[in-house]
């Protein structure tokens, strides 16, 4: 399963405002756990940094790591928003996943992260 | 009457998170009632899952049951929220039927499923 | 002046549900009443349904008869409001009129109905 | 400067109801005023009419009489505002302003319309 | 690092009114600070004045300013932003990134100026 | 049937030179003469004229003169190609005529005039 | 198999000239032979008549009567132009069918007739 | 009548090569002289020079030139390719004249330069 | 390498005629030999077929097994043409491959096969 | 002046064969030599390689250094030209420059190489 660890972090250089950040990948890819055969999305990282931002080219290995992962399109979505929320700790995380045409289907996926404990 | 036996579905991954799914299928077909002829849609399922979640090829199996069936607009995408509602008990479940044109005319009809019973 | 008799409705098939049933017209045409010169409009008609469906086949026989009357933007799309408006007695109505370029500009007018008396 | 008197005013064909009318020019041209380079707009006005409403010739040679004037963008959407506002005194006024592009800029001026004295 | 002193302001001429400006710069370029390489981004300044609005030609100057220094998308945003509310102490300021694509990904960063004493 | 001798000519004011001119009408409806419904068409009259350009408001007189005539597709392109060539004598004309959707088809004609003796 | 002798024909209304009718369809559906899933195509029937020409409604249930027949898209495609050109006897007569996405894939088969004996 | 003195030159920087330079120019506008009313065009010179390229902004003045002028689109369009062709004597020119709707259509008009006398 | 023997072959039910078949896959991808970083592609196979048309799902398979493996842009393409030449010995065969933005950058290699020996 | 030993080379994968590279790069940028402010194009290489490839990423940093030096249009393209002609010595090449938006216009620019020896 891709590794969280993958994800670096650096320090929000502005955390006194509360301004949003948005990353869309246009390649990430999977496969399916069914039939083996690939599966291509479009992910934004939508969110507001409390301490943390995420460094951009480790977002891309995290995604990368899923390359050769089977993953169900709900399934691959929650654990990006459950990865991505621990690792930042941030003050609102949301992760839109864009699936492409499968079977004459397309599909998106939303999910919001909210912290366990309060802040 | 297109089965809706034919819906399986899997259990929610992600139960504790209310978090959005949408399928479109671009490929929808029915017959006009009236005349015979071909219509054509593009179907959106919108739903926030309670336990259960639809699997995709089930879902395009059921879509393809309505190919030599004839069905009113109103009547058919009412019939797709009542049988997906049903099958799923989801929290929250949105139809949207984008009818292609016909005599000059495109239609929408979207229809929103709540649960008969509190939850 | 285009006669809302043509306008027949079948008994709504799901009068449990607000639903939402839009028909947007692609080709309506009526005349300029200063110059005489042809207008074109697409024309959407938005309704959430008590008991009662507009047939597609008439909406469209009544749009036609606008095709050698003289209108004048807001008078037409007022017009089909009440006539769509009394004939369906809806929940709710709304009728959208996007009129084409006419001397350098594109016009769009917006009607809602309301019920004059209560439901 | 661009005379208001220009713009001319029908009776409102249907003043018992709050409707919206949207009139879009694609062709609006001034000059800068420091340079004396022609500026090109797409002008929205958007307004519900009270008793009266624009004659659509006359707002097309209204918008003429700016061809060899001098005006910056935040100016000339607020005269623009100021004078249908006078001329209508309608229930509520919008002017949409979009400034093609200059120096590598895009510019919208948005500004809205309300009665000094109560209605 | 840009300097803010390049922007330059002219009194707003329509203070009465809250009325929304906004300047979207389609050739804004600077460096990665850790590669760099060029970086690109649109722009857009959307503000609603109180006394003072920039004057556009030095809001070009001071972006071309960037053109050779390194910075991160999320601080360069705030920085614009900052210089931006400090120059103009508007009623409202959200500054809009769009930074082109980089490995895969598109960004945007979305930052709202707040006053830090009243008004 | 719609009359040629709507079409009104003015003379080439560039005869010394070939060059090509295109009007395109974006509005021209006709009837379908089995149905009675309504068709509508694009219409590119692209020619090379020779000593007689047409004027472009008698043109557009011409194509109004179809609103209420029975035209199949195949006929109305050719009649339009014929009346042309006669009113112009060009040394090159090609009629286009772009038949929007009918029944799930789009059609386009495309006819080229040639004169009956020699120049 | 799709009937041909569902094509019907009228007399071509202007054979003296060679001039080209294209129709499209985007409405055509037939079955995968070997899943038994369905298959969506956009049909352009493009060609120079010479006594006949095609009837547009007759072409329409031709190609309807595909809607649950099994067929490769390269034998269908052929098929057509076959029955087309054996129906029609055109002057030139091409075939374009446009596979919509399948497996990732999306196909375009052209064919084009010719007459087996000299005109 | 815009004078063609306006138009300015420099020497071709790589006169041993056949080159294509293509100018387009988006902000073309004029007077119709019946109608007094503004034209608008997209202007696009394309041409291969000799000794003499045309120096940009002293195009835009000269198309400048045109603001308050009545122009026939056909005469327009053949004294800017004299106009031109005059003071560049190129080895070949190209303008593409795309005048905007008017009345229904739109219009394109396409004239080429050639030499009266032998290079 | 990815293996030509995944290829599938089926008899050609056109092959009185030369008829040109093209397979679009929108969803190739492998390897930077360099960096080892994913690149992305689409795929157009053009072909007119001799005896043997290319079964679709054998060439998405033989695509898929490019996926962890590192190639050239300009390599991968001139192999796929090889393999799919040497698989069907076709009348024309052409590979076009369009590689999505890298470091700026988007890319299309187009190659044509040849027989080596006469047919 | 932005130096061609950055061009760096491989060995043709398939000089057997002539087949098409094309590299467009969307990011280029470089100073106008007048004013002083950016310039903004994109660049299309298109060439048949004989015994040399351009490797991409030394591309990139040869358009790189373009970034702060001044060129008109006309001579930044040719300049590209002779560098990668000189560099590759291709079996064809043709440059293809889209200069962005600058005062109302945009300008392509396109140079095709000529070995001066022949090969």
């Amino acid at each position: 399963m891709a590794d969280p660890k993958l994800l670096q972090t650096f320090p929000n250089p502005a955390s006194r405002r509360d301004y949003l950040i948005e990353h869309t990948h246009h390649e990430f890819t999977s496969l399916c756990p069914m039939t083996g055969h690939p599966d291509f999305a479009e992910i934004t990282v939508r969110y507001v940094a409390d301490r943390k931002c995420v460094e951009l080219k480790s977002l891309k290995l995290y995604f990368h790591a899923y390359r050769n992962e089977g993953h169900f399109f709900e399934a691959a979505t929650n654990k990006i928003c459950d990865d991505l929320g621990a690792a930042l700790r941030p003050r609102q995380l949301t992760i839109i996943a864009d699936w492409k045409a499968r079977g004459g289907f397309t599909s998106r996926v939303t999910a919001e992260w909210r912290a366990k404990k309060k802040r």
